[in-house]
């Protein structure tokens, strides 16, 4: 029920929001299919994106590292931070600590910290949680999903699918994304971590609603089951009130932003969860194939 | 030469001072000889004692914890939480974020903040760095050394020696005497993670300086050689202005804490590194006995 990243009071200093995320070899990656380089920018846009899902810029990021011993593995090291330098700098996340270890296997272990007070945020909303949806709240989310699904099935068939398989490789937190929608009054966030339809579940279930899913929006060559179920796409859903959606609209056109998808719109009756008239599963993570 | 924790500036909100540290069973910790709770508590402890050095008192933690999936591992989360929640309450730190993976070998990845700018610290210095000793400089230390080794050695022949087993499993971060001695002008400090003579030797690096040691104390039950290269002590090397003794002595005996023991000088010329008329070894961590 809780959102992914939390909020602390600085003393005299306002909100800081910090999460804290982990990337394990062999459970949330599969390092026959990407490289230490593709580990280490998903471990940091993944902990990013709890921070996107708040509508809160960065201020940095802390890695602790943890390798196995044997030969190469010092490659592997300068492989994973080479990754977490490059997602760094596509984020403005500057690396602000970091620790290495030896471990059994490849852990990356990625902190992150941000803030809604910066300078201009003046008397602007405070972090989104998950659970301000309200019945009648328009569900938008911030682009297609499946996309990474799609591509480690790519990856692991040896199909060609360039597109599908960076996103899969090489995911975005929608950080901008996220703030602006902040600014505009969104009034509850998730990011699509384990899978649209679980997250959508979790969002409903943090604010006590239901919801109608009218449109599933579908990534360039993934499946349905794959939209709904694969996760790691990142893409932020927000729950809009009707008043806020063409601010919202009109500000991401005009910023450069991607233009939210409508998805549907929440409902009074925490039982009713449906994509058009059948109940939706709480398809995700758990279910992935492969 | 870089500090165990680094500074950001949060904007409108003063600096905000951040380490992360790893713990890795088999590596960091010996498991045969220490529970899931006492691993949850060094962690901690462990991670705040980069705050302590930087005379910073802690904000939040947060933790991330990996753990094998066989049977029984759910007990060894909990255990490793309660450790990590008890070593909160003793410190005064709040657990403000986690995330739990499986992997296949026990890490717990802390994160700590602090932040030198809270309410009555208007005006006082900034964190204190390892590298502003200076020539002439006293050298102190808050507590004898070698405790943690001991009980190490102790725990694993089997002897009967509690209180350097407490050392060893419950060791304590020097926060509040970190704190004090950054309000009394402590010019450097560093803390005694992998052996007083080699973490002595890294603040002499940082700051340019050399160094005489006169006294060494040795915590009961350690030798000298565990006192100067054993580590996980968490005490705290401090280079003081003479300027600065009287009142860091009385103050930190008036707010009843540990009181710093006087050990040498900071020389001006930094090959000079000596115990008394011997060149003092770097001996530290990589060196640790068993």
């Amino acid at each position: 029920m809780r959102d992914d990243a939390g909020v602390i009071e600085v003393p005299g200093a306002g909100q800081l929001v910090v999460s804290v995320d982990s990337v394990v070899a062999g459970i949330h990656v599969d390092l026959s299919v990407c490289s230490p380089e593709d580990v280490g920018w998903k471990a940091l846009m993944g902990a990013l994106s709890d921070l996107a899902a708040m509508g809160s810029p960065p201020l940095g990021a802390l890695i602790a590292l943890c390798v196995p011993g044997g030969a190469g593995d010092g490659e592997v090291a300068l492989g994973v931070m080479g990754g977490v330098a490059e997602a760094a700098v596509a984020s403005g996340c500057p690396i602000v600590g970091g620790d290495v270890s030896s471990s059994p296997e490849l852990v990356v272990a990625v902190t992150v910290l941000g803030t809604v007070d910066g300078p201009g945020d003046d008397g602007e909303p405070g972090p989104v949680s998950r659970s301000g949806a309200v019945a009648g709240d328009a569900l938008f989310v911030t682009g297609p999903c499946g996309g990474s699904a799609a591509g480690l099935r790519a990856l692991r068939s040896g199909a060609n699918a360039p597109t599908a398989e960076m996103a899969y490789r090489r995911p975005v937190a929608r950080l901008r994304e996220g703030a602006l929608a902040r600014r505009c009054g969104a009034r509850a966030m998730i990011d699509v971590s384990d899978g649209l339809a679980l997250d959508l579940h979790r969002l409903a279930d943090a604010s006590g609603v239901g919801f109608r899913l009218d449109e599933v929006p579908v990534a360039a060559g993934a499946t349905l089951d794959e939209a709904l179920g694969g996760g790691e796409d990142y893409e932020l859903v927000l729950a809009v009130g009707e008043g806020d959606v063409s601010g919202l609209t009109e500000r991401s056109e005009a910023e450069g932003l991607r233009i939210p998808l409508r998805i549907g719109t929440v409902l009074a009756d925490g039982d009713v969860r449906v994509l058009g008239d059948q109940e939706l599963e709480r398809m995700g993570w758990q279910h992935r194939l492969g």
